[in-house]
């Protein structure tokens, strides 16, 4: 008797026991990765920056953001990112590059604008450009990207449907449109061809967590005004986003005014080409009246600072565009005209520009630079419900960077550290969609020495396809 | 005898054998260093670019430089720094900053120009400006200055004597100007106790090998005529060079003029302040006759594009400048204006800064801006016949960077691939007179993490100078 009560106790401990510990167990939510302790700048719109914070992801997306300690004992995560002294911030968005360009970085610099494109640059296009060409020249932007914590970026070039194979597999966020011309081009010799190329390439992209096909029209001076309304037909169709260089020299300006008795933005409106689904890269020649036109279609700007500088395109003017909300990103342009993909250096020239050019040194202050780098990105590509800044529900693109480098010491103020003095090569680990892509600096999803050697032997041909001109 | 004969012989081919390598011995002249492949920018006259170069260093002064093959043949090294496949170029020189600000770096940013002074840098100093201080800050500073590549920097500050011991301390070059100025500041109270202290700083420091000392009177509007024209005298007396700050701002143009009935460079030009000794950082706001003027009278200039965006200065005339031929370097200013010391971003932002403000993208190329960081600043501190370039008699003060960081692939034009696409992390070995102070991204003379540390106790400090105010 005696023992079967014990026997009896002793079951109902156990019992008790292992179902306290799976109500424990339950209560720990499972995660498949919880970034953890650092300083979490999550650029929500209440700007809360979260010291020794923690982020968590599932699924690709965040599913919280806060204090370590609170996250710690909520979640039980498959894998862990130590984050202690560090930041973590959004991934950073280029909005505005043409990735296989890298292969021509350095190529040619310092030059007149028409000695620049004519000698070199469409020579150079029209001799190497390939799907190959394109390929390697995308897997070297992504790892040079990926490097610089840019998680996200909008993409123009040719064989777009190779870049954006290359992107999904490297783990990347892209926008990517397919340049459409007036001209023959690498990829397609006519007009009827780039349409059907970028309608395929749009239904063949849509749904994508990863990659946002889009249809890119060069220029408002490259292509026609019937060709820019079959663009605008197709993204109505396709709910597809269209990317377009605008109002980027003050020739263009000109030119456009010249033709068709209106400044550029002012003629896209007018031919109903603006939407809420355009973004507008450079817009450097822009009056009052034409950034209330983009404010009132809904358009997305990129702005360019090196670039604009380095080819004397002028400066855009980005206050008075922050100042009416226009949805603003920031972009490095191609490596042929920048000559890198850091968005570090875009954020610090962002901020250092308009404070010279508005003559006012609060102009561009840096959490706003940042700002431009992640939630104004994510706004101008139209891409705000899913990234730009760290908050439950987004997808999980995070970037956890370094503080302490000798160039960062000592900090006072995380905004000031990242934008003025964080330098590319102070990110440490890049998660995107929720995987990681880099980790303590280290590539996981693209070939470093591969593409090295790949982007030499492409050099070499450059160079000898150039050669007695 | 037959035996005899053979020892004879033998002895004989002994003795040929012996001073024939006592011969190849002698004729394979000693050196201390030999950095030995890579391409060896010179930056010489002639821009001399020699691939698969060396350079060959004895007593802190280079002997030669030539072909890798060629100087293997002629010298036997103790010390041989393997530089293939990277390049080896001039040390850089930073001909403008105020290296213990380095501790306010990020401490106020995007400020209103008077609220930023007042505010923040003035009661910062006021507060926490000791020897210590500056002990600390410079030996922070040198530290990033060594790893980006920095092996002369021009300097304003207090306590300038520590700074020099620091500076020597750690095996960099330095032309270290004693701020004097007409009000009450950390190490001297009144102007008496501030040309003693010059003085005495002036004989200590004259003949050392790496420390120039230099009296550095503040600026016209913060140093009297009278008291412009005792430095002046002292500098003579002691064959000393004098730095100064020079039309900065538009409103010490207007104040100037207002009191001295003169454009800041005129005003002193007219009391005789100008000379073949005289440093003037910024000169933005100068006119035609005002650049004539500093050429006339040898006066080197240091021209910072990021300290003068920042702050909403305005642009130097910096083609105009080199098209007249003035002696012009580059320098990052102090680490709270701008916010770090790397001479790569400052070769960037002049190249691409003046393309913007002249309308011309030919305007400073690479090879103008590397200059600027080379010889012109070699020029502009009056240090040409040492330091510059890297040529045979000159101090041996190299860095050797890499070239195949993702961000600098692929490589077509060395110029711009050092100006546009390389970046201070890029730098992998330093030699300062000889001596290497960072060896394969590793410091040799300073301490990083006591750095680190001894930065962030200051950090707090100042920090908590500043609540309540």
């Amino acid at each position: 008797m005696n023992f079967t009560k014990k026997l009896l106790a002793a079951l109902l401990t156990i019992l008790l026991c292992s179902s306290s510990a799976l109500a424990q167990r339950r209560a720990a939510e499972r995660v498949d990765l919880l970034v953890s302790g650092g300083t979490v700048v999550t650029m929500d719109r209440g700007r809360r920056v979260v010291e020794d914070g923690a982020v968590a992801v599932r699924g690709g997306r965040i599913v919280a953001v806060g204090r370590r300690g609170q996250l710690a004992r909520r979640y039980a995560a498959r894998e862990v990112i130590d984050a202690r002294g560090r930041a973590v911030i959004p991934g950073l968005i280029n909005g505005h590059t043409h990735v296989p360009m890298v292969l021509f970085r350095g190529l040619a610099d310092d030059l007149d604008l028409n000695e620049w494109l004519t000698r070199y640059i469409f020579p150079a296009e029209a001799k190497n450009v390939t799907e190959e060409f394109v390929r390697v020249g995308t897997r070297l932007g992504l790892a040079e990207m990926i490097r610089g914590g840019t998680t996200t970026y909008c993409d123009m070039y040719y064989f777009e449907d190779a870049i954006a194979e290359e992107t999904a597999r490297a783990g990347v966020r892209g926008l990517l449109g397919e340049t459409v011309i007036d001209f023959p081009v690498a990829d397609n010799k006519t007009w009827a061809d780039a349409m059907r190329y970028s309608e395929n390439f749009l239904r063949k992209w849509r749904g994508h967590p990863l990659v946002t096909p889009a249809v890119a029209p060069h220029a408002p001076y490259t292509v026609s005004e019937e060709h820019l309304k079959e663009v605008r037909a197709l993204s109505d169709r396709l709910n597809a986003a269209v990317v377009i260089h605008l109002s980027e020299t003050r020739k263009e300006v000109e030119d456009i005014s010249a033709q068709k008795g209106a400044r550029p933005v002012e003629y896209l409106a007018r031919i109903n080409f603006l939407s809420p689904r355009t973004v507008a890269a450079h817009t450097v020649h822009i009056n009052e009246g034409e950034i209330a036109l983009l404010r009132r279609h809904g358009v997305g700007s990129v702005h360019n600072p090196e670039s604009n500088m380095k080819l004397a395109s002028g400066v855009a003017p980005v206050p008075a565009m922050l100042r009416e909300g226009l949805a603003l990103g920031l972009g490095t342009d191609g490596a042929a005209s920048n000559n890198d993909l850091s968005m570090w250096e875009a954020m610090d020239y962002a901020a250092k520009l308009h404070k010279l050019s508005s003559n006012d040194p609060r102009a561009v202050p840096a959490e706003e630079a940042l700002a431009m780098a992640t939630v104004g990105g994510a706004r101008a590509l139209h891409m705000e419900r899913d990234i730009g800044s760290l908050e439950e529900g987004k997808r999980a693109d995070l970037v956890v960077v370094d503080l302490d480098a000798l160039h960062q010491t000592p900090l006072y103020n995380i905004y000031s550290h990242l934008v003025y003095a964080t330098k590319a090569s102070d990110v440490r680990t890049v998660v995107i969609e929720g995987r990681v892509v880099m980790r303590d600096r280290r590539l996981l999803t693209l070939d470093e020495a591969l593409i090295r050697q790949q982007a030499r032997d492409f050099r070499a041909r450059i160079s000898k396809s150039l050669e007695n001109r």
